[in-house]
């Protein structure tokens, strides 16, 4: 039975102090529901974080879609897809995510991946945005979008949205 | 000697008719120029328009980047690319342009290729963006960005951005 | 600790009862090597039959790189990539595993395969490939190409060339 | 109206003397009959002779498609499409293309648009390819598989496959 995916995307080495603890926070909560953790593989800013996070938690599983066979892999991630398509693997993040969660406002990187995933259909959690992404991002496609402030709220709202996924 | 490359986004089957009418003007004076065209490559909205534009010009080049084997090319098209990667191919279409001209605000879709242009550093002219929009890009990378309102002012900024532009 | 991932290819709709023999018995092998069993996704052939396999062994686990976000999963895949690139998704399969297994000669998609992993400087195991497909490709590459007739002597191979699979 | 393309493959820094010149020679011809020239886009082998014969040809169009940002493009490939995705790119050179000419047998690379060319349906030409090439991909498809010694029988081959290409 195919395990239930939740994408967590944000800065890289640029994130702030207050993304990095939302996204350390964020894996461990989504570890505990038993959620499997994807994100961008490498070992810097949110990615790092958010696998950290996940990989304190026993039995939790972290996927890395790398963008390039040379980027180093976090070494919080278990399992580190080689894309080698450099940016272009960020359709891939949110294409195989049932969810997609932007910690932080994040740079022009997470913008691109929040537009895809808006494009492709996906369910979208901004934690902690900044007001002009949030106004932003909501003149594009309000009804697939959700603010939230805290690591907890993002997974409070998950299992709303995705009743199927308590289960897994 | 390289052609020097012109990439315009925009949006597909919703895009406005002042979209259009942008569009068309623009694709015109860019073959003027002699520069190469290049678009999304399919048969709607701005991607058609723009190609349709330069196809009036003698001489012209139109490149475009299909999505997908299956997707309807603009008759319009000199020489389709065929990537089969769906919306990943965005990051193609900026990354072959020299400048990224995006025309109108755009969709999610559109939204993605100005900020995998500002990522990977490509100097992005907004035509007639809404001011939300304006907004937003200025926040990420407000020195790679231009606004402007006429398709007249798009080129003129090229000319003065990129000097060596004029020769080819 | 990152784990240790084997890539198992082979023809889809179109495979022998052989190749799906092998391929599930190669399957179960893996999983009980508590290495991670990645394939192309889908429910047909030896990617399904391979999955089936692993599945078959607690613990097991199954990643699924699917070429379109309409491919059927395959029922055996825990984790889902869609990459939406079709054909091209096949360097993803290959750069992401640390060794590649092609179970029967397969047909033009599982030789692109072959050819990127042979090209990318991974390690091939060919499983009961045909004498034509040994021949060509030992042409190639012949000193990361090993040819064998068992899914058990996949396992003993891969053992021997990776000591440091065994500990995983 | 859109333009014939034909695709042109090959081994790049290893190619031998009589590819190069082959290629060269090939680019020539096909340019002189005023169709497009799609190649890997480097500067070194295959691609950069085949697109300098092109070049040799006045109103000749030649396009490379560069597997990343930092790779040397060919002085005379007139647009460069950049892909940033390795390897996978083979897989939009094959799509692109109206048929697709390997000159030489080449390497890994070389093999792998040979079978994404075949598993795509389209059209193949081997030019000198070397007896086990020849034996081994006409057991994979002989029908879309074509071989032949000499530039100019390919352009004879193309000429009498592609009738609607003469008119362009």
């Amino acid at each position: 039975m195919r395990k239930f995916v939740v994408g967590v995307m944000g800065a890289g080495a640029e994130a702030s102090k207050k993304e990095l603890q939302d996204a350390r926070r964020l894996g461990e909560l989504i570890a505990r529901e038993h959620w499997v953790l994807l994100s961008g593989g490498r070992n810097v800013g949110v990615m790092q974080e958010v696998s950290r996070g996940a990989k304190a938690i026993d039995g939790s599983l972290t996927i890395g879609i790398l963008p390039h066979a040379q980027a180093k892999v976090s070494e919080f991630v278990d399992v580190a897809i080689v894309t080698d398509m450099g940016n272009a693997r960020n359709n891939i993040n949110v294409l195989s995510s049932d969810v997609v969660v932007a910690c932080g406002s994040g740079g022009a990187g997470t913008v691109s991946e929040i537009a895809l995933a808006l494009k492709n259909g996906k369910t979208v959690v901004l934690l902690n945005a900044s007001a002009i992404s949030q106004q932003f991002f909501a003149s594009l496609k309000s009804d697939q979008l959700f603010n939230v402030q805290t690591a907890e709220a993002v997974i409070q709202l998950i299992k709303e949205k995705f009743p199927a996924s308590r289960v897994k």
